[in-house]
């Protein structure tokens, strides 16, 4: 892949007329909100844009694709994909597309090039943050719907802007954002501070079967199929909820338990510094980095119990 | 009071040398901060800068101001508060300094101006962006200490970007505190993502005894005193948690029940855009804002709760 400076993105986009985004898969607020800054950003500057309507878009975000897709892709239409990493990202309709695909804008380091060029800039925290930039070469006037979909790409992929990925350039775009009229208080209030009951239910759960060892500095989070099924959540519910257990005061690695559909245990360990949760996870044959990794074993809840107090013992952790 | 631009202050500030800081009773992360990071910068200014030991300052903000503290104001220091909006918020000890306060630093709107001289400014989302302002007029080149200062002061009273009071020029203070070194992750992790045991149970007995009316948009949540002793909740535990009820999905106007030393009990009222907190208070004599409000009666939460129903059911929200 071709790999272009956001001068060399801004004129690719200048010199074509009739635009169609991609988003990936299980559409997150980067994705969609990238998508819809660039089609704006594109119709301001006089050209046809549109998303190509992403069937797995959830009701959190789709205002932000109101009048902005189309269920087609135009046989003269140029196409662009956003914060796609890979193409397996892509749903298999999306995947026909593939080989006529121009141009990726993305910031996953893992990216796998599937383009004929592209930008790709890991150093960006959002996807959306690096389209802000391509938009201020393009010379676009950001007006207030273009501010709030950028602003959601940038909130969503940084946790509004508490994962160590922010950085100054994170903020300032934002503060751009927020001089552009964007109501961030509505966006994050739906984003971070709006919780459904089923999940409320399962951290009431957690709080309740929460298992401290070694003076409250481990923890052991057992998430039984029976509970997730009374406190009725979904997929969606359960996203981050390895990370109940780590945010408990006091705890320096914890453990997180659920049952896949096989009847095996899919364990997330989850550790402060100076907590190695890979090397925890490595010794049951799987792995991930120093503060995130996980493992797959073939028990029941017990029984992995078992075997985690054994390792954590072993590795001087209780 | 004689009001000061950021300039004129700044320029008091280089026109003594000898600096005594006070913050505010239940000092949070604003008052904490800001002094500390004043204190630091006049001292990188060839001054002599100390703060007045605050001893209610608690573990989660100590460090800010090792090795800048002082029990006693010495007889010739120039005496200065950071974001205390009124003498009332001074301790008895610290009161007494109050014929001596030359200068006051502040961003309430509600300051009674209690100094000679000072600069109130309302539009600075945190004491904290305002020092930064001042600090700046200085020439002070910030370290990290004072970055990771300033960064505390912004974040607290911003709820980490997400209250409707920051602004683009928030966002950018914040930019320059990471520029400067300011381990951002570290310092929301500890403020935000940090809860005590104690604060999670109460949250699970919410969860588990939310009432819910008119199709999930009314919430009742009522905390018996029972409950906050099994949970072992202290005050410091039940910040904010009005704000539980009013994030579950759904609920636009969320009534938060607790009992006081006298057995009245206290309603906090929220409610989202098109529900009238502060009407609903009125009617049993409290007040408050549109969005938050609050109100006393004279009786237990069974009898409060059938109030509620009742005004909720005058005021065609049940």
């Amino acid at each position: 892949m071709k790999e272009l400076t956001r001068t060399e993105a801004a004129e690719f986009l200048r010199s074509h007329d009739n635009y169609c985004i991609l988003t990936h898969r299980r559409p997150d607020g980067d994705t969609l909100g990238s998508a819809a800054a660039l089609c704006r950003g594109l119709r301001t500057i006089g050209k046809n844009a549109y998303i190509l309507e992403n069937p797995e878009i959830t009701d959190k975000y789709r205002n932000l694709h109101d009048g902005l897709t189309e269920t087609m892709c135009q046989a003269d239409a140029t196409v662009v994909s956003v914060d796609v990493a890979s193409e397996k990202l892509l749903n298999a309709e999306f995947a026909a597309l593939l080989p006529r695909l121009e141009l990726l804008i993305d910031h996953h380091g893992s990216n796998t090039y599937f383009a004929p060029q592209g930008i790709v800039d890991a150093g960006s925290a959002a996807c959306g943050e690096l389209v802000y930039d391509i938009l201020m070469e393009l010379g676009v006037e950001m007006d207030k719907s273009t501010a709030e979909a950028l602003y959601t790409a940038i909130t969503a992929d940084t946790g509004c802007f508490r994962y160590s990925n922010t950085t100054a350039h994170t903020l300032r775009t934002a503060a751009a954002c927020l001089e552009a009229g964007a109501d961030t208080y509505r966006i994050n209030k739906a984003l971070f501070e709006t919780n459904r009951m089923s999940r409320l239910k399962m951290e009431a759960y957690l709080a309740q079967h929460l298992e401290l060892h070694a003076n409250g500095t481990i923890a052991l989070a057992l998430i039984p199929l029976e509970a997730e099924h009374e406190c009725g959540v979904g997929e969606d519910d359960m996203e981050s909820i390895s990370n109940f257990a780590r945010n408990v005061e006091g705890v320096q690695l914890a453990v997180t338990f659920r049952t896949d559909k096989t009847g095996a245990t899919k364990l997330s360990v989850r550790s402060a510094p100076g907590y190695d949760a890979s090397k925890v996870c490595a010794a049951l044959g799987g792995g991930g980095h120093v503060a995130a990794a996980g493992a797959r074993v073939e028990c029941g809840q017990t029984e992995a119990r078992e075997k985690i107090l054994e390792i954590l013992s072993q590795q001087g952790y209780l």
